[in-house]
């Protein structure tokens, strides 16, 4: 997108530009799971299903709008957000499963394995991941393979025992022993933290940035990931099942540690504000360019759903 | 290695070779699996119990001595080698939990879900899928990242939902839906025969071979696949648990039709020998450097666990 573009895009309200962004996203994952021919097309149904027409694809939404900060092509830009919202529906579909989470409802729907069977939800996450990386490496993504292999690369690190799925298997052997303050905010950096820091570093990859703006793109990632969780546990805590369209009150009937129950909503609440303004200030470099990504630190806070 | 080495190699015996192979992956894999710190330490022991210290090796022997082939250094191939198996050993992990084929052993010892538990191994799987990609990725595995990005992208294409992911699709729904010898063909030439193509093709994307040559390492791999997955069927139906450590007679306990079901033991163990000569004769612009992967087709079909 050239500079103009993304001038005249930071005029739209962040709701019509996340809106935008879903659209296109959307159009890219539709394009990239299209339906094989034989009975294995199941498979890709339940993939679709679980990652199509829902969602507010934040995670997408941080790596196109960091990639245009680098003047990156939107297509190139769309392909690598799709992959990123194929690995987080991946997490979200085996999450969900009876031996997990054991949670039926997921964006207002019955989750995957409630709509097909457990089996096909398995293997449904499993084909998304793999896809995911297949997108990445693939020569439309960007003309430069070193950058591809970058990104395979970082979201493995982000995506793997290191990162997320090694914060959920923390938080699985958390369950009946009470983290401290610390173990959850670590707890949280790798189960949701990485993949969106990865997300807002993607775009910075993508353009081939020099080290300090990645870095700043990573730092504002980090903070807004950290914020966002903070704020989701909040909806969890105090919102409705109807608002969110997940199952409320989960963490508590599992008697999951999260930072509302130990420092309070109030408490909590100023953290994650406290940790927005962090996010937005690794914006300081890139001027008015920025401003969608400085209005999403606020938003992920304020929102209700 | 250079062409003496692949020489002096050929002179190994079927045996000693794919025990060296097996060695020098597992070194491999050892060093790419290591424990990191923290709680999240008991996932990368999974990955490790279900990766490490099993199997015949056989989709690493194949990168490794298809690599050798090309004079690929021995490094390189050992970390691809280790990427598929670790991909191997995920669908390996998923396969066997309750919701899918629901087996309690794998290699003589439990399966990863009766070892840890379920959860743990869908983490597990999850995280040797991600850990596979992102080292295919990483610099180490080859200077040119062109090279790598095409191993990532040719393994997406073989594990995915058009590959091995979507050939398990398959065989779910042909539970209680019998298939025929040609839907049964397409089956097993998806959800196995794909990644063992791949096993063997990946010596030539990483020693950037030309394009026939390319060819004849997937055709090779192709037919040795289909011969290995007849073959595998017939020591379920006629082997015991002991010899193969795996459960005996589970094909038609589950009611999945085989080849060997359809065409019975003697002409599904005609056709096995048949495929197996058709792999060899894929080689024979190699001479003798493809000694080993020669008697590897013959030894596919005469093996006894």
């Amino acid at each position: 997108m050239a500079p103009d573009a993304v001038m005249a895009e930071a005029e739209l309200s962040l709701p019509e530009a996340m809106a935008g962004c879903a659209q296109r996203v959307e159009q890219a994952l539709e394009a990239l799971l299209a339906l094989p021919e034989g009975a294995e097309a199941r498979l890709t149904e339940a993939m679709r299903y679980a990652t199509l027409g829902g969602g507010k694809r934040l995670r997408a939404f941080l790596a196109m709008q960091g990639a245009a900060l680098f003047a990156v092509s939107e297509t190139c830009a769309a392909r690598v957000a799709a992959a990123i919202e194929m690995l987080h529906a991946y997490s979200l579909v085996h999450d969900d499963l009876p031996a997990m989470d054991d949670d039926d409802l997921r964006r207002g729907r019955p989750s995957t394995h409630r709509a097909f069977d457990e089996a096909t939800a398995i293997l449904a996450g499993d084909a998304l991941q793999t896809r995911a990386f297949e997108v990445l490496a693939e020569p439309d993504t960007h003309s430069d393979p070193q950058t591809r292999c970058e990104l395979v690369a970082a979201l493995g690190a982000a995506a793997g025992c290191r990162g997320m799925a090694g914060g959920q298997m923390i938080d699985m052997l958390a369950q009946g022993a009470p983290l401290t303050q610390a173990e959850i905010v670590r707890l949280q950096a790798l189960k949701t933290g990485r993949l969106i820091q990865f997300s807002a570093e993607a775009g910075a990859i993508l353009g081939r940035a020099p080290w300090p703006q990645r870095q700043s793109l990573a730092g504002y990632g980090r903070d807004l990931g950290a914020a966002f969780q903070i704020a989701d546990d909040l909806l969890d805590a105090l919102g409705s099942t109807e608002e969110t369209g997940k199952t409320a009150g989960k963490d508590a009937a599992a008697g999951k540690a999260t930072l509302v129950a130990i420092l309070g909503p109030e408490r909590a609440r100023a953290q994650a504000e406290l940790l927005a303004e962090q996010a937005a200030s690794h914006l300081d470099g890139f001027g008015r360019r920025a401003d969608l990504l400085r209005r999403l630190a606020a938003y992920v806070v304020s929102r209700r759903s």
